[in-house]
């Protein structure tokens, strides 16, 4: 029995938010589910067996509040040392701790258009201002982005793109990182999907962040686990932001399965790529305008340009992919590379959708 | 080989803190770890099951969003709704997005002293202010509270409170709900261990959240599970500002298993309760002073009131309890109740140290 009434005593910048809608998790069986950029295929077979035999009753204890093994083996990876690395729960965490850190009120960030939404939303949520840069028509960066960016503070750009999956010319952005008076963070959660990466960038400039995620090339969405690798000032900074233990003690036992078995990734990967680039020739073969992908999606336009309509066709096939209305991604859905046969069926409904 | 110097882009209020300290996560073997509150006993044997026979292909998917199959599992325990309901990764999770969600600039958040630091750190994260009530000599609440809460938007209050064990008068909880002009956040991270909690009044007043966690009673520290009940607004209005994914697949299907298994819960508290008795008694008996405690924690201290010296020589004896330096805590170590092995061990070497 409520005595009072109900009042909201939210931050005004919550209450006119609308927060972020993560893409669909449908509970339909038999469905083919090419719409949130998960990996076809199972994670390392490493983490079966750890889950096997793990004993049980060291969930009693609380997980190493810095990750401290698994940052060595990332930064054994990466050649770094230790402090030059931060885990998340999952990447999006680490998108969380950038913006609580580096944007507020009076600290604006930016991001191209279109990206990831969740950059706008974080910077919403922290009561900050968000830039927006329109890409070019092709979605490449504009020419003038360094002037576009004065007042910035915080930079937030995912090489590849999303949901765009083209990847930015490299030099242009090792420029960037030269020469703009602020924090660059490089979004690289598909960055195992492109022909190169900006991961050495996070050592050579101290006011940039590399992040990357095990959810897509890993195949483990399920476990959240991100990091970042950065200048150990910015780490330390990032550090006091976390929650003391934000990655729980399985996640890090699983990521360091995952991240040691260096045969298994780049199989997959390998697979992927191959798919992605059959998905993308069949698609263009039926009259699609296909984007160029480095990432393990497709951004495809239908023949009549009704990408609203084509989604709903293959929803009715039990196909879900993903489609962003609004002016620059409207005509254009995104297909996560599936499965060579969820491939082949999603192509089999396109061409009777299409033929001519 | 870098280019640029480094320099600080971060927020002002983030280059003032410090952060906050997790207790000490020790690597060597065979001490014994009577310091951060773990429950010495192994979770539900229905998580080792659990585990045993998980398909680990499943974790290339993303979790559930918002945990809809663990919140009904709560909904069910509490007799709510699931939409009362928010999970959290960890109830440090929990409290990040409320003080993200009721605190800035110019919404002040409040907190008693002695308790627990974290939420005077995530205040200062957030730019906020924080205003600290002193409890009386015996931790109880000030006669005064509401009074001192003027201008306040957000109260953090545990109950149990920590590091001091007691828990608050209950009717004196229910009339600040119902008077205070603010969010009362009550964290039950202890409730379980106490003789009754204030669950109800998340429902009683739509100003009130009461918090969770599984890594106390439920002996589930490394997986981070927490969760908050209240109105369904307050819950709609600190979704907007979770991660997205903020729970990890294999933390909702154990936080399932424990919670439906509560033969177990109660035969371990019970058995965390006794021990609890028996510390206090002995310690007690030695000459020490012994706070009454509701939750899995005695906060004592040493007859000559030289709890630093009684810290350290524990820890000779590899014996590694909590001490908090300051005027209000300064005489006491805080002191898990661990297995009757371990505090049989723990009051030995105290009963040498103390001998009358």
């Amino acid at each position: 029995m409520n005595t009072r009434e109900y009042k909201s005593y939210f931050r005004a910048d919550i209450d006119a938010i609308a927060g972020y809608t993560p893409g669909e998790q449908p509970k339909v069986n038999k469905l083919i589910k090419l719409n949130t950029n998960e990996n076809p295929y199972p994670p390392s077979p490493r983490i079966s067996d750890m889950l096997k035999n793990f004993d049980a009753s060291l969930l009693r204890l609380y997980p190493q509040p810095m990750c401290d093994s698994l940052r060595d083996v990332i930064a054994g990876l990466h050649g770094v040392e230790r402090n030059n690395i931060i885990v998340g729960n999952g990447s999006d965490d680490i998108l969380t701790i950038a913006v609580r850190c580096f944007s507020d009120a009076g600290k604006k960030t930016a991001c191209v258009d279109p990206t990831y939404s969740l950059y706008e939303v974080l910077t919403g949520i922290q009561g900050g201002q968000c830039v927006k840069i329109p890409l070019n028509e092709d979605f490449s960066l504009p020419e003038n982005l360094l002037e576009l960016l004065d007042g910035v503070n915080l930079l937030l750009l995912p090489r590849p793109n999303a949901p765009t999956g083209n990847s930015f010319d490299k030099s242009r952005i090792d420029d960037l990182c030269a020469n703009f008076d602020g924090i660059v963070l490089i979004d690289g959660a598909y960055a195992d999907f492109a022909k190169d990466s900006c991961m050495e960038l996070a050592m050579k400039y101290p006011n940039v962040i590399v992040s990357r995620t095990l959810s897509k090339s890993y195949s483990l969405a399920g476990v959240r686990l991100g990091y970042a690798v950065a200048h150990r000032n910015i780490i330390e900074g990032m550090m006091k932001v976390k929650d003391s233990y934000n990655v729980n003690m399985l996640t890090q036992k699983i990521a360091i399965e995952a991240l040691l078995d260096r045969d298994y990734l780049e199989k997959t990967v390998a697979k992927i790529k191959l798919t992605r680039a059959r998905l993308s020739r069949e698609l263009a073969a039926t009259g699609f305008k296909v984007m160029p992908s480095e990432a393990n999606f497709v951004l495809a336009s239908p023949p009549d340009g009704n990408a609203g309509l084509y989604f709903e066709a293959l929803r009715k096939h039990n196909i879900i992919v993903r489609y962003f209305p609004g002016d620059r991604t409207g005509a254009f859905v995104r297909i996560t590379v599936g499965t060579d046969d969820e491939i082949d069926q999603l192509l089999e409904v396109t061409r009777g959708l299409y033929a001519r």
